[in-house]
């Protein structure tokens, strides 16, 4: 580990005009593109944000008080960052660069920490909740392309709170999951189950975040909703929710999820569905048709987008691997 | 918790281009109007780098869990976030906002992250390491104005790394505190101790900021040195370091603190010296004079820089408590 071989100028007495290139310079050795510039804006925009606010040794000594905080209360059924990040509006915006829906399509919408990754499966028909608190629903979904083509064999994650408006593993003395399950798309692109009506709910505000929220005066609610997750194969992962019309937070979503066109409305289920399904007559019924788009032209698209919202930056760029490095050529 | 009081647009189908607009209206509703102003340029910030990047989820969700990770491995005797700050350059840069020093005084350092609250206090002449393993030295400082006036009683803390270049607190069967202290500066400005000469030494890299530097094609040392920090009221505190010259890596600190007025040399002790600080003669010796500045010099001097920088970058600000937030008037 010769320090000469770093072929870089020696960096001593930096200051507040020369700390932020110098930086740069010496996150600069790795060959990989991606990651020296990655590191060139993250550590600009670190800089400039404590020379824009002259920022305070008490200030940052807070700052990274709060974070090693949001670290010690994440577990592998709470990420705390993640809340962070959705309470930030990036969650939201990471999205939205990273999975453009063509207007056909489904909307995406923010992943939330709360997905797990061993829910149980469950068939068609199945029920996700076992709260008998809960008002029961039927939903009725679809999945097909966007020339309504159905898509037979998707793997889709679905997840709920229970009436009380926690996820099963905001318990303590969970046994076993529920309010959750993954289950596959029939020969036809329908799956259908048994749920709970969702109810609004805080995002957990016993942390760190949500001193934070406190702090700015804000209030920590989500509007009633299911999670959805798609993924298959050839199609682009969509991360989604639905959200029930008229919540009282529908339009102060704390974490800036809602979009109108992810806006449903229940209804209830008639004679012939009762039947059909199994359920009572009356039962609360969401009926909803989810547009997946194929991974080849969300590339495309967002290979477009990227380059087009570079040159607008005045970036001059080239993509490797579909994620803008510097054209220096 | 109406959203209807929050007066403050309906928050839906928000998108690259609209979100960070929003995200700082919902934040702004805090009467603090410093609170109000650092959120705005994190989260304009944050975004930006996102967009300038055009980050991706797997990019993204990559960075939260080493977030996560950073927060974890710290504790009370081991704060990776500090140390992250340490490496991106914002410690040193924090610092140089924040203790802006006049020519005439001691300039300052990064304080690491390995200060601690507890050291033993010692009086002139004691000695602060116990490692039969190090190359003993005598320390022998004065502390005074800018105009050579000795200050007296000045709360010092000391604190260096034993001969293997690990701090006491890297020892997870540590009895009691070793090679720091606390002291006072005596009725002629001087305290003196003794200690053993400092050796380089790498930054804990067992960790995720190690990752991260490894990835990043950076080593992890520091150059050798002594860190010291200066308190009495009415000046302004003093976080520096004395760092030995022509060590190896005197260029390339891995966390940017070397400033040339810092770099100092070892002579030995001679006879006379021998007999008035009870040490052998040709023992190392380290005489250093730090000066400090005024409390309210200091803060004259940081509002007319921050004056002075923020209308550089054509920010129209007002100090409130000395930082700086939008002059809407």
């Amino acid at each position: 580990m010769d320090p000469s071989e770093l072929n870089i100028p020696p960096m001593k007495d930096l200051t507040i005009d020369n700390i932020t290139e110098n930086t740069i310079l010496i996150n600069s050795q790795s060959p990989d593109q991606r990651l020296t510039y990655v590191m060139e804006r993250l550590v600009t925009h670190l800089h400039d944000f404590a020379r824009e606010t002259r920022l305070s040794t008490s200030e940052w000594m807070a700052a990274l008080n709060f974070l090693v905080k949001v670290g010690q209360i994440s577990s592998d059924v709470r990420h705390e960052f993640i809340l962070l990040s959705d309470i930030l509006g990036l969650s939201l915006l990471v999205d939205a660069i990273d999975h453009p829906k063509p207007a056909s399509s489904t909307e995406g919408s923010v992943l939330g920490p709360f997905h797990t990754h061993d829910p149980p499966s469950i068939s068609n028909g199945s029920s996700i909740s076992s709260d008998p608190a809960g008002e029961p629903c039927l939903v009725v979904c679809t999945v097909s392309d966007q020339a309504g083509i159905p898509i037979v064999g998707v793997k889709i994650d679905i997840w709920e709170t229970d009436s009380s408006g926690h996820y099963d593993v905001q318990y303590a003395d969970l046994q076993s999951p529920d309010g959750r399950c993954v289950m596959k798309s029939d020969e036809n692109g329908v799956f259908y189950f048994k749920a709970i009506v969702p109810v609004p709910y805080p995002i957990p505000h016993d942390g760190p975040v949500g001193q934070l929220l406190k702090l700015l005066k804000r209030h920590p609610w989500r509007p009633a909703h299911m999670h959805f997750m798609f993924e298959k194969e050839g199609w682009d992962n969509l991360i989604t929710a639905l959200y029930i019309r008229n919540d009282p937070y529908e339009t102060s979503d704390a974490v800036f999820g809602v979009k109108q066109s992810l806006v449903v409305d229940f209804t209830t289920v008639d004679a012939a569905t009762a039947k059909e399904y199994g359920v009572k007559e009356g039962t609360k019924l969401l009926k909803h048709d989810f547009v997946l788009v194929g991974k080849e032209e969300t590339m495309k698209l967002r290979d477009e987008n990227a380059l087009k919202a570079m040159e607008k930056l005045g970036r001059r760029v080239k993509l490797i691997d579909h994620l803008p490095v510097p054209d220096l050529d």
